[in-house]
């Protein structure tokens, strides 16, 4: 049988592909001060397999901590994933880390599995003490409430949202001969624009059978080609973490399908940054920023990083203004030896710098391409055949009002 | 005879102290729409040395080619500076460079001197052509109109601003047994921080006798503690230069004074950062970042870079919002191996982050000090004894607006 195309999906729970061997619930525990939900949780079956990256910023949150120790330990297998908003449980030292463990002990006892089997995680204010009497209390009743549904998923996806103004998810299914596998990604974050270290977390679920170390690669990949490839500030979060899961329950195996599971994985995650990247706050414009004729992808990456993170570049493209000087200076100090006279760059169709130097161009159409809510830019290198695309966004006033404004 | 303290100035004409074998000139070329002064000479006295350095953007201006191509076949000999505003020469290709000889040769022409010991420069909108008739008809009024002078100084710095708000000027002087020593900074720019690549372009001008190489070396020395250890948006210009002239008029040489020197170079270079910092458009705060417990200047370097280039940092600043957290993160992902439980930041006087934890502090007198136009944040790393200070500034709603405005 062949497999169909797989199926993204927004965030409306009606079309979500439920992967088996997944529930899922939400409460409030007290931790948003908005009293909205703050603790979710998934209950995977078990013999689930699970395979994690993290940020890699040298100081990380105490979840970040546990749970590298807890996957080591139970060599990649995870029966529940744990998550509370409103505290990101951050520059907490030593009790921060006994209160990340008292939280998954609890959850472990409940639902009677081993501690480092839980996977948890935290996203809001750093520095401030976890309120862990609030969230073990709440345990039972988060617990009870778990359900297999689009409505629960969806429940999820909003209790993670700190400062995220909808919730995030997308799903995909393909046929094999042992019948269909589904895989369901869920996310909050906009790539650290928000105030207080506002986290990207990304949770996949899949009932494809799978060795964790399989996911670890595949995972590793998908994340090179997407949540590597966006920015919206250049920040880098101290609880940023992707968790791609696997539960068999589906009956079939990674290895009959690994092609087309590994394309799948590329397409919710892909899906996931955009609407991580169009969420983020005072954002008028996503960039799509094309690197090509690059020497390798690590260079382009370099040469994307540049111009993605320049203010001048940035506060341009919020002015919808074709200002091409502003992406070649950035290009020329990104650290790789290009030649200038190489240097071709494109708004939307239109070529507005041609070896480096200006062509005439129609700007009134550019700067009308550049008003459309997301729109391609081009950079032509001239040093070799790698190229990637680097989802971005402009900066606007709005963002900084919304990051400066000071709140007590 | 002692010598005195250097004495530091700003931008009033009646401080300056002249050095001897310097005249200045200004006039309005067309160059600016405004009609105002945007073409500037410096005539130098017969065997004044010169050093440069220039950015290390690989895209370059057609000026700073020609003056590296310049100052290598004049063995670092220069009779005079030629400087317009209005138009960077810049992504204009060989027609450029032509252009630029083209100027230079006429200004060799009149003083009577040969090509090669013209120093041009330009700042301004890039890939657009030089306009070098309106230069070259002007270059007999210019040279005609020089003096030496304060008031000729403060024409020269006053012609070379694009966006500035003020004239930059810095001076100092001091005894030796030779005579005084002058020793003259003129800087335009805001660290990239404005429209159309706005460039930071600095002159030096002293009296002593010195060698090209020694004042390379201390120009060199000067500058990586001064222009290198600023920052108010990241970006760098296709443009930057900064010129140090020696024209030996005092009678006094380097060799018998080249502490001082160095240190009055120093003080000049610093009150010319700090000008340039403080008039950053849209700029509300100055912050003097110091970095301390580096294991080098290097690693020092890099962290302060990190947190100045960081938008959640500069955003918070410009809320006056004593937010540790942002700051911890920034140097957690600065690529230097921090320990973060060794980590110690402080606001002002007071220690708001110890060993990467939380500390109780006075979150409104943080606020107030961070109110102030200028003040200073410290960050302890605990790796080692080296030790920077680096001046940035926040990062404003205005900014956003200066920088994001379409102008055609």
């Amino acid at each position: 049988m062949a497999g169909e195309a797989p199926g993204m999906t927004g965030a409306s729970s009606s079309q979500i592909h439920l992967p088996l061997g997944f529930s899922f619930s939400a409460v409030p525990a007290g931790i948003k001060a908005s009293g909205r939900p703050d603790l979710a949780l998934v209950e995977c079956a078990p013999g689930t397999t699970a395979a994690a990256l993290f940020t890699k910023n040298r100081v990380v949150a105490a979840p970040v901590e546990v749970d590298r120790k807890f996957l080591a330990k139970s060599h990649g297998h995870v029966r529940a994933v744990i998550v509370n908003s409103g505290n990101a449980n951050c520059a907490t030292g030593q009790p921060g880390i006994r209160n990340c463990e008292r939280v998954c002990f609890e959850v472990a006892r409940i639902l009677k599995t081993r501690p480092e089997e839980i996977f948890p995680s935290s996203t809001g204010i750093i520095g401030v003490p976890l309120p862990t009497e609030k969230i073990v209390a709440k345990l039972g009743e988060l617990i009870s409430a778990r359900a297999a549904s689009g409505a629960a998923v969806l429940e999820l996806a909003s209790a993670i949202m700190t400062t995220d103004t909808r919730p995030k998810i997308a799903s995909a299914r393909f046929q094999t001969n042992d019948g269909s596998v589904n895989l369901l990604g869920v996310a909050k974050g906009s790539g650290m624009i928000h105030p207080n270290l506002a986290t990207m977390l990304v949770y996949a679920f899949s009932d494809v059978s799978a060795k964790a170390a399989d996911l670890k690669r595949l995972l590793r990949n998908a994340c090179g080609e997407t949540f590597n490839c966006m920015s919206v500030d250049g920040d880098t979060s101290t609880n940023d973490t992707v968790l791609l899961m696997a539960s068999g329950e589906s009956g079939a195996d990674l290895s009959q399908c690994e092609k087309r599971f590994g394309q799948a994985l590329l397409e919710v995650c892909g899906s996931l940054c955009e609407q991580i990247v169009s969420d983020g706050e005072g954002i008028q414009h996503v960039v799509q920023l094309g690197i090509e004729q690059a020497k390798s992808r690590t260079e382009a990456v370099q040469v994307a990083r540049t111009i993605a993170h320049s203010l001048l570049v940035k506060t341009a493209w919020a002015g919808a203004d074709p200002n091409w000087g502003r992406i070649l200076a950035a290009v020329g100090r990104s650290g790789i030896p290009v030649d200038p006279a190489k240097i071709n760059i494109f708004i939307g169709e239109q070529n507005v710098c041609q070896r480096g130097l200006s062509v005439v161009f129609d700007a009134e159409k550019a700067h009308a391409e550049m008003s459309k809510p997301a729109y391609a830019i081009r950079v032509q290198l001239g040093r070799g055949k790698a190229a990637i695309k680097y989802l971005t966004t402009d900066l606007t006033a709005e963002y900084v009002r919304i990051n400066a404004d000071y709140s007590t």
